[in-house]
């Protein structure tokens, strides 16, 4: 190819093709946008949409195990607290988008699945730049379930690397409103695997731990348990080990955690929608405890999938 | 609607439709991606792609006035060092999409047109989670050209107000890669509209004005400019600004530039590849100098514009 704007010839000009012609694999799954349940490969939201153009947008995860959500509740409270923040507004109300959820799932088939809810800021039809002139828009989506950490990774524990990447600060972006802004999580996942690391941890900006790539973490000493209290995701899994705590009268709190607290604790885990508690058995090339997954961490994801079964934990999908 | 996952009873599932039915307008255009040319209605991006879901891209935009791109070279010097440090890599040469934007512009007709260029992560075919294991994906598009300001804001100036939000650090996203992640601009219009404004100045992490939503900006005092040094985006109209100021034997400067300097200056203007330099004339309600488009931000506008038939800083598009 030779540049068409360097080489003043005249420019024989490729064709505008009416159709997009898309030969990627999308996983099995449902989405809903539009009104429409669509398959995977048909979910997708125009360049211009300022949830993709500005990140302009709030989203929650839930998952389903078994045939059933496992604390839709928690997760569609956190999806509207987002909203009102962000100041969106659907036009769907809670049951629809509970049914909508539903839906995706029971069309999908998947007895285990990973469903996503998404509120972007959508776009002015009248093309303006000001937001609040935006039709903000809803999707959803059910593909399978899928976790942090693989089977042998959930067996023996992961290895975390630690970046010097800080978290984006409350200051700049609201935690606790779940949004797409990872491109400090990113980089410390490439820090993390230049290590030799299988996954990552970055700072708050005191230099103490703040959170990974989708999860929270906890560390384990003398039986109790700490996790960040500062600038991270108030996660649903991380609310969850708080729960199974006070069953399991186990000492949780929320604070600063230092790298070398951290490094020496006796166990530590991450939470995530995303696998649920998933053990850690070394930081930055060296062993946590006996470097084998520890037995607070065992308790605690026992007790968690077995609340999935739970009919106060959980709620049935309908299949047909 | 009643709750499908709440109420069990038979349930009918809705049908799964084969293609995505979208009443949306779309500006006139058009778009490159996966090889072919669409328009702007065809132009989208799969929800799952982690330029969507991760934020996880750069782009660059660049602009065409009256049939030619102007500093075409500096965007794409831009890009390419953005997705470097993204570790990002396209099977595009620099030639090859300096071609694709020109063939975009003229299959769209637009003799005045915002051209972007983006590089998202992509995905991976596998569906694993490792970013190192994505193909990355290129996107173009040229649609008609827009402004930050309109024409009575050309002509009067804008009314800017400061908002408390923080931009995000470097410490978190390095602002020279130019991204998407936009939460705090955009928290900061809100703040600006609640406040009566037209658009926002956020601050950085120590106090002093930092950027706004898409712009840069300068403040003229005894004939001295000066623009915000840490944690902005180093803009390309801000580059033009320097190199105008030398022409023009101007004294400029970058470093801090606390709120009340801004508010005692004589003349305050943005750039922005969206309107080039737009004048300021009120900050928070109150007149910047007598309240008129200075002398100084006048002769730059026209120098500005003017540079856009120099072939030393513009590029022909040939249209047919």
């Amino acid at each position: 190819m030779t540049s068409a704007a360097t080489t003043p010839t005249a420019a024989n000009l490729p064709k505008v093709e009416l159709h997009h012609k898309d030969h990627r694999n999308y996983p099995h799954g449902v989405a809903f946008m539009d009104g429409q349940y669509l398959p995977m490969s048909e979910a997708k939201v125009s360049i211009l949409d300022w949830g993709f153009l500005h990140s302009d947008a709030t989203y929650d995860t839930v998952h389903v195990w078994e045939g059933r959500f496992f604390r839709l509740d928690l997760h569609l409270d956190r999806f509207f607290r987002g909203m009102e923040r962000l100041r969106m507004k659907l036009q769907y109300s809670r049951d629809e988008i509970e049914e909508i959820l539903a839906n995706c799932v029971a069309l999908s088939g998947h007895r285990a699945a990973y469903v996503e809810m998404i509120c972007t800021r959508g776009g002015s039809p009248t093309f303006s730049r000001d937001p609040r002139e935006a039709e903000n828009r809803f999707i959803a989506f059910a593909v399978p379930f899928g976790s942090v950490a693989n089977k042998e990774q959930l067996e023996h524990g992961l290895h975390i690397g630690i970046s010097e990447s800080v978290r984006i600060p409350p200051q700049s972006v609201d935690p606790s409103v779940k949004n797409y802004h990872w491109l400090d999580l990113v980089k410390g996942l490439f820090d993390a695997y230049d290590k030799g690391a299988e996954t990552a941890l970055i700072l708050e900006a005191n230099g103490n731990i703040a959170e990974g790539p989708g999860f929270n973490v906890f560390a384990v000493t003398d039986g109790k348990l700490k996790t960040p209290a500062f600038g991270v995701l108030p996660g649903i899994t991380r609310q969850t080990v708080f729960d199974l705590c006070g069953e399991l009268d186990l000492s949780v709190t929320r604070g600063d955690l230092a790298c070398n607290e951290l490094k020496n604790a006796d166990e530590v885990f991450i939470t995530s929608t995303a696998g649920g508690i998933m053990p850690v058995t070394r930081v930055d090339g060296v062993a946590i405890g006996d470097g084998v997954v520890g037995d607070i961490t065992r308790r605690l994801m026992d007790l968690y999938w077995k609340k999935h079964s739970d009919p106060s934990w959980s709620t049935p999908v309908l299949y047909r």
